[in-house]
């Protein structure tokens, strides 16, 4: 079994998902070693509400085998922070993989990481990443080799089990969804705009500060 | 909006996802408060390594809207704590609803709240719920109002959109889900243990510590 140090990045106002959800289906493979890394450790209050704790400095983890970077409903404290964004250029550039869910990718995009790279976000927020010199692609889970993008917050656990299949092969990754019972049932069929009803989708523009793209028709 | 003040509980060697998960859903629904609550509060180290802290104490909450009981690959503490049992059926005596997943099950269980119920838990931990005079149900979301118990750690969102509906409405549950970006499509189609083949479910088995049933047979 090769050791797999995986360095999950805590922030303010991070998407507490984003996070859980990859590190659930990860955490278990063989030989990984879950690392919780922050510019400044310490607790992170979530974006809903809960805290979770970065244990670890960015220095104190310059080489990790898997860098994972979840998003925010503002993620403009790691996009404006150097010292992450200098750790990410770097740890990222010996990592076997660097992979963000949700916003995470405009902050990878803040790094400079997706210069010329097909990559994928919160459908919200798709379209920010031309800003950083990439390629917007509406699917769920975007590789670009050694780069994946997971589309909005619960994509991460379908990120998790690609990257799982691909860093241990398929086995472990269907061990690991088997043991996390992920043998998705959601009781509605709305969970991307193209499903969700104009009503549903309207009111989660609202809620998420997203102009309708109805608004700029004349 | 009517307020809903959802109380999470927390506790060492809990399972991130199973509480996190349906957190994601629920806190954003019209008048939810998140309450993190454990019998000592304080950082709580989940049995993946992410660490969550827990901000008040039990006593601190009597009277939540809805409770929410995550599992553990070792739910002893918990089940063997009586001020974790007594808050558990204190609170869930006036809450609206009472929600478990995984494993969560049992510490309803050992709190005596599923005599006579129907009820679910993690694949591997379902027949343990007889103990408990409940009747095991391989169902991934069990309603018993006013009790709803989900399967294993990635059924809880399941769980809480089914949740979210009850408690919000269809509309609130959708744009959760749409929030969420909860349009799921895992790589393997092996998430139950009706679905996996005869070796993921076996070396799962193995690291759950549990005995397959092969084992009992002459």
């Amino acid at each position: 079994v090769i050791e797999m140090r995986i360095a999950a990045l805590h922030y303010e106002r991070m998407t507490a998902l984003d996070l859980v959800g990859p590190c659930e289906i990860l955490a278990g493979l063989p030989g990984a070693e879950l690392i919780s890394v922050a510019a400044e450790p310490g607790p992170k209050r979530c974006d809903q509400g809960l805290v979770l704790v970065a244990e670890h400095a960015l220095a104190d983890v310059p080489r990790p085998d898997v860098v994972l970077v979840p998003g925010s409903s503002d993620p403009s404290d790691p996009i404006g922070d150097e010292r992450v964004r200098a750790w990410l250029r770097a740890a990222s550039a010996h990592a076997r993989m660097t992979a963000s869910v949700c916003t995470g990718s405009l902050v990878l995009g803040a790094a400079g990481l997706l210069q010329g790279r097909r990559a994928t976000s919160h459908w919200a927020a798709l379209e920010l990443l031309r800003g950083f010199g990439a390629e917007p692609v509406a699917e769920r889970v975007v590789f670009d080799d050694p780069i994946v993008t997971a589309a909005g917050v619960a994509s991460g656990i379908d990120m998790a089990l690609h990257l799982a299949a691909r860093l241990a092969g398929d086995h472990a990754a269907q061990v690991a969804q088997l043991i996390a019972e992920y043998d998705p049932a959601p009781p509605f069929d709305c969970g991307s705009p193209g499903k969700a009803s104009p009503e549903v989708l309207s009111a989660a523009r609202e809620l998420l500060g997203v102009p309708s793209p109805a608004a700029h028709t004349p």
